[in-house]
């Protein structure tokens, strides 16, 4: 018989999967190009023609067996080599091929880290706001998922909120910087009191706590040279990566975990997630894939254009009367709606062609999103709609 | 903490990769083309130049946000709709697109295919002999493996033991024709009579029984026009399908799930498992391959070569006095061992340096597998090391 745990989330609609479609019905109608939006995290600037070059270059040059051939369970290792010197070069952590175990973009490394160190009956803590995505992430392992509410108004982590919630059946922790949805990007501040906090609570339980870091925005970055890297703060890291946002390929499905060269057991790990790909559907991403992005690492999509769009969102939000951070990173922007029901706020917005996101299942409610991953040019045209939407609805 | 469930495996080698690591070493020694490796299955002709060149056309062509962007989680449409239209032609049963869902690969096709019908304290049948990785594949779902024994000498499903081994926990029987590693395929009676089984015990316990069908090696059929396809026998039917073999593409992971039109909740069970995907690490293949696989679904590499090689290996096996079926289809072949032992005799063997991989964990004592999926030159020469061997240790 069909599986009803998975059969009743049909019947949990995705707020932002609704609007997306809602999005493209009224795309129908009044052309696409007169519908402002903000609802999906889908990359808008080209893949990187280095990428498809080399991709070209595989297949016209490789034997065919050595390009198509299974690709080991941990990876090929060249592969492998090459991420960790990019890595250890960027960060200066001592990385080397055994830590880097490729994945089927960050989701595939999240299902592979998160299950390498809980089990069934242990806790993970996320950071509210999260990834909606994150409660299925985790809640799928068998362990508990528990939230550390936001800290208003500056979206770094609550660390006394924090350190009450972890006990003796805390596995790890669920971090996402720059995050999704605020655009915050945790500092150096925040990643040192974090660590502090797990050393005393590894200490105190005996046990690690490992720090799981979802780093799929890692490049996309505004104000200063490079986010704080998790791992060169806690040694029980484990980083995932996706390449989906820094090289516009999310449809080719490639990541990597990255476990931190002084975490407890670093030998072993991506061994280990090795074996928990036999039993989830094997994880490794496409053999070509994987080698074409390995040629490319240190390049990056035209995402010059998403600090563009912030800063055009940001001033206009700000001089309508809105309480919001200024992103640091991503392509998020993350407002407070201009009464309490963000949904109302949202349905309302509907109405001036304006799709944004209610963030209630983000874990902060009566705030929005706004996925500014669209053409600049639209943007700006945006503004007129949300000037009218606001004075009009809130006489602003 | 490490998760002790996954880490102990790491403790469990693999016989087949342990063999296959030895001929790696030998082959260092003595050079590769002098070890008869018999151990992988790994398929050793090229792929088809229509998949390099479509993949090539599609670099060139398509606009990158289309190509490298999302694909939906059930699957891109199109890729679906030509899957669909393909089996329709092939096997005479109306599938439509919203039956398939694109996976990496057969394994995770079982992956979703085994978890959409089953839950943790419900029993998955499968029958022996057995490719391995099946015990975690069904083991890691929470649900129990229960397995068939072989029924000697024709490696067909024992019947009678089957529908023993059925209660009302049984949520699915799972079988591979062409078979892994016997190489046999289930006849027409043995799928008409398994179907009369499973419906009779539909009616006793009153719920469904799936049959989960995995068909990687369909297109390798050496004596018949087509293998008889389990899904036009019986309703409740999951065909899990890879191009790895058919196309010689494994490191690109690329397959699917059909379920079959006239299964019970055979409109959301596609939906379902793209719900599963969301927790076990998004299982989407590469978009690129999926739209390429798709433009050439009715083509094979040339895997007319493992025919030949069959036909050499099962002369020579039959007149040095082993029991042996003849394989119907696949590149494996499956002779009983000259002792009881057969691990003892795969160890004697590799003083001829002929890498065979005893069956124990096949589910099938006393055997021993070939896989013939290497050059027809190599498979020639290594007849004389097989005489060698057999005259000398067994005096024959």
């Amino acid at each position: 018989m069909i599986n009803d745990t998975y059969a009743r989330r049909l019947q949990a609609k995705s707020v932002i999967r609704e609007l997306s479609e809602y999005a493209t019905r009224r795309g129908e109608e009044i052309g696409y190009e007169n519908v402002f939006d903000y609802s999906l995290g889908n990359p808008s600037v080209p893949t990187p023609d280095k990428y498809n070059e080399e991709i070209i270059r595989l297949h016209e040059s490789m034997e065919p067996m050595a390009l198509h051939g299974y690709s080991p369970s941990n990876g090929i290792p060249a592969v492998r080599e090459a991420i960790a010197e990019s890595l250890k070069k960027r960060f200066d952590l001592p990385y080397e091929a055994k830590h880097i175990f490729p994945t089927s973009g960050a989701a595939g490394a999240l299902a592979h880290a998160l299950r390498a160190v809980s089990k069934q009956g242990d806790n993970i803590i996320g950071i509210a706001p999260f990834f909606p995505e994150y409660a299925y992430y985790v809640g799928d392992t068998g362990a508990e998922f528990r939230i550390v509410p936001a800290h208003f108004p500056d979206f770094q982590i609550d660390l006394t909120a924090l350190s009450s919630l972890i006990d003796e059946k805390t596995a790890a922790i669920l971090i996402n910087s720059p995050n999704n949805p605020s655009g915050v990007i945790y500092t150096n501040e925040t990643l040192s009191a974090l660590s502090d906090i797990l050393r005393k609570k590894q200490a105190q339980y005996g046990h690690e706590i490992f720090l799981i870091s979802d780093e799929p925005y890692r490049e996309i970055v505004f104000d200063m040279e490079k986010a704080p890297y998790p791992a060169a703060f806690y040694d029980n890291t484990l980083t995932c990566y996706s390449f989906s946002k820094s090289l516009s390929v999310p449809g080719e499905r490639i990541g990597y975990v990255a476990v931190a060269p002084n975490a407890k057991d670093a030998d072993i790990l991506v061994a280990v997630m090795a074996q928990i790909s036999r039993g989830i559907g094997h994880n490794c991403p496409s053999s070509s894939v994987q080698l074409a992005v390995s040629k490319v690492l240190d390049l990056t999509a035209d995402i010059s254009v998403y600090k563009e769009n912030r800063d055009i969102l940001y001033d206009r939000l700000v001089s309508l009367g809105f309480t919001v951070n200024k992103p640091d990173g991503t392509f998020y922007i993350f407002p407070k709606a201009l009464e309490e029901d963000a949904a109302a706020f949202c349905k309302k917005a509907l109405s001036y062609d304006l799709i944004l996101v209610p963030a209630d299942n983000f874990g902060a409610k009566g705030y929005f999103r706004m996925a500014f991953c669209i053409d600049t040019e639209k943007v700006k045209r945006s503004l007129d709609a949300f000037d009218r939407f606001v004075e009009a609805e809130y006489g602003r």
